[in-house]
């Protein structure tokens, strides 16, 4: 269903960028449906530079595709976890409150209405704040790219009007902390956000919240951390700036890879071993219920709780004073073992229709299924047959791998129970 | 214990490799304890080439390092599974039959007797069979070239006395049959050769061999195709051989990359995408109670089986009317992620040391951890730290993740229950 109406989009979206009115120049029809792909999924890989290539026409189309895919994927998980009764936080506890004998479909209408007021919200003030960097330099153009700014920083778009996104304000604080703060409210998930606004206090916290905001805390010191001792002197990111300006670019390096995919430095230029890093960090993404993409922060919890777990011969999970069920460990092996499949194929592929540098390869791949939109530059280089991979990899990493599995499995009841075998492992 | 006894093997054999009768010219230390670590860990990486620059007594003592490290890993994992009252297939029930009031002891020298046995058998009919091939061509030297590469190919060693390993022979059927032969079933693993050793027939075979058996089977055609496909117009590798010579070869590299590590192309001059496929065939590896490394085979089966399960919605995992238990998946997991964990940071470390071509150091690192030894030359280019970096990849992947895992928890019993906890993944 999410797919569809995602398909739809896409479609829609091709078309209309496809219009003279949406661009100057040339837009073949297969650099709109990749560019329609990248906004609905909220990516932000692009084959050509949005702002000089899309009118304002076409930038707004771009606009509404992320929002309609950011908040869209948001509203849908929230609205899958509710109508399967699992408590969401904040909203539905106002909900039951305000109207206890309404019927499921307003609670639902008043939950995404909530949705909308948050993102809206949230939104209208990153543009007022982005507004006082981007109108004294462009005028009345500056509106509109402070409006387009925080539309893809709060979606985790990664979409800029700029060809080297937004290396120009490297050093400017209130880019460096709007942005950043955009993204990681519409990347930690909307549950955490609600639990947050409803508790106030650490203690009181779900256990989802608290992996959340500890993971990704953590997450984030790591990337900071990494980027800085990794690039400090490399002539091609870090090595030309001042030493705040140093510190700035790694946190916004450190935090753009878990989906935002904005940038302050060239992507292209840092070394293998912050490559990887940044790989890494792409592969876990955000929080579920947000607009973040990636295997999301709680798996990573959990598998490596279970490791952790088995070598201390427990067989239950347990993190901030609560328990895990193995139901929980055998659902993030089956999503990492699809995601890792997943993203073995893609590179695969790539790598047979294009012998380019691997890691730019492995890099944009990782991207697309993290909906990151970080790029080295290769995703240019590729030919149809690539794009097209990472046009499929970009729309799956959105609507999840598990969605994909449950799919392409056969649903059956197992009709015996099997004698137990033994097998040797390691 | 093991990891004690592979250390003193490892200085020893550093120490006879150092002294000059063994060698021609100068070998330094550096170089002797790679050497060494490499044939204890029966991996195969190489510094420099083995023929040329050791004399007949340095490379007897590779061959005797080659021997202890492999059959003393074989030995040692069946040793710990009979200690532990598993059954490990033909030889205990050979023992209880025999010997029934021996005491344990005893029948554990009679395993480990047997599994001498065993390998000395293979092994010199082996040498009989390329001796047909070497003795000819190099006349009393091929006696020992014969012995020596069939000491290395049973024990999956890799290490040949040619700089270019086997590529000599791309086209000879003997060489193409008799050494992948003696690897297969060294690496096989002792409980699946007992096994069919005992039962001769499928459906009595026991899951582990079956899993092992399919498991291998499907690994090798896939390998085999995809070399064939990938490669057959690469004018590095495939391209100027004759089509026959085309099809041995995409059949050597197909079953080498699981842990042999013998090659009879050029491995550098491999696509990317060949390069992938041959770095997941080297991390899977082959099966448990063998000479081979990696996650082993099995390990793969139920991370898939584990996927298909969930995907279905089942609580257990089945294979061949046998079911397997949740304490499988997790042990499973906790095996996968520690070795992605390990591969992730000795190709970051090895990255940072080194800013070659990416997806070789990768290689290297791979191969390094699933004791393979193929190479795409990048080892030679490391430094001091690198090198050091792909010792320690080697005794690791050796010893085995799970060792080392165990070593580092700090185990302890959980003292209070925690009430369940509810998180939301994916
Ligand atoms: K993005
Ligand atoms: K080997």
């Amino acid at each position: 269903m999410l797919a569809l109406a995602y398909l739809g989009f896409i479609v829609a979206g091709a078309v209309l960028l496809w219009l003279p009115v949406s661009h100057h120049g040339t837009v073949t029809l297969n650099e709109a449906v990749f560019t329609s792909t990248s906004a609905v999924t909220v990516t932000g890989l692009i084959l050509s530079d949005t702002g000089a290539t899309f009118t304002g026409f076409g930038q707004g189309v771009i606009a509404l595709l992320i929002q309609l895919g950011g908040l869209g994927l948001m509203t849908f998980a929230v609205l899958v976890l509710s109508a399967l009764g699992i408590p969401v936080g904040m909203p539905q506890r106002l909900i039951l409150r305000e109207d206890l004998n309404q019927t499921s479909v307003s609670n639902l209408t008043v939950l995404v209405r909530i949705i909308l007021i948050v993102a809206l919200t949230c939104e209208a003030l990153g543009a007022l704040l982005l507004g006082f960097v981007f109108v004294p330099e462009y005028g009345w153009n500056g509106v509109w790219q402070a409006v387009f700014h925080a539309v893809s920083a709060f979606n985790n778009a990664g979409f800029a009007l700029h060809p080297d996104s937004l290396s120009h304000w490297v050093g400017n604080p209130l880019v460096n902390l709007v942005i950043p703060a955009l993204f990681i409210l519409g990347g930690i998930g909307f549950i955490v956000v609600g639990d947050l606004y409803q508790k106030r206090r650490w203690r009181t916290l779900t256990l989802h919240s608290k992996l959340m905001i500890a993971g990704t805390a953590v997450l984030i010191v790591w990337g900071t951390l990494g980027f800085a001792v990794l690039e400090w002197t490399n002539p091609a990111t870090l090595g030309p700036l001042e030493t705040g300006t140093k510190l700035w670019a790694s946190w916004f390096q450190g935090v753009t890879p878990r989906t935002a995919g904005f940038n302050t430095v060239d992507i292209g230029g840092m070394h293998d071993s912050t490559t990887l890093l940044t790989m890494t960090l792409m592969l876990v993404g955000g929080g579920s219920t947000s607009t973040a993409g990636g295997i999301k922060v709680t798996t990573l919890c959990v598998l490596l709780l279970a490791t952790i777990a088995f070598f201390r011969r427990r067989s239950t999970l347990h993190a901030f004073g609560r328990s895990l069920g193995l139901n929980e460990v055998m659902k993030v092996l089956a999503l990492s073992m699809v995601s890792v499949l997943l993203l073995m194929s893609a590179i695969f592929l790539v790598s047979i229709s294009h012998d380019g540098e691997f890691l730019d390869l492995a890099f944009e791949a990782v991207s697309a299924f993290g909906t990151v939109g970080l790029s080295r530059g290769a995703t240019g280089d590729l030919d149809g047959f690539g794009q097209a991979v990472i046009i499929a990899v970009m729309f799956v990493g959105r609507v999840g791998p598990l969605t994909l599995g449950f799919f392409l499995a056969t649903h059956g009841t197992p009709r015996v129970r099997y004698p137990a075998g033994q097998i040797y492992l390691g």
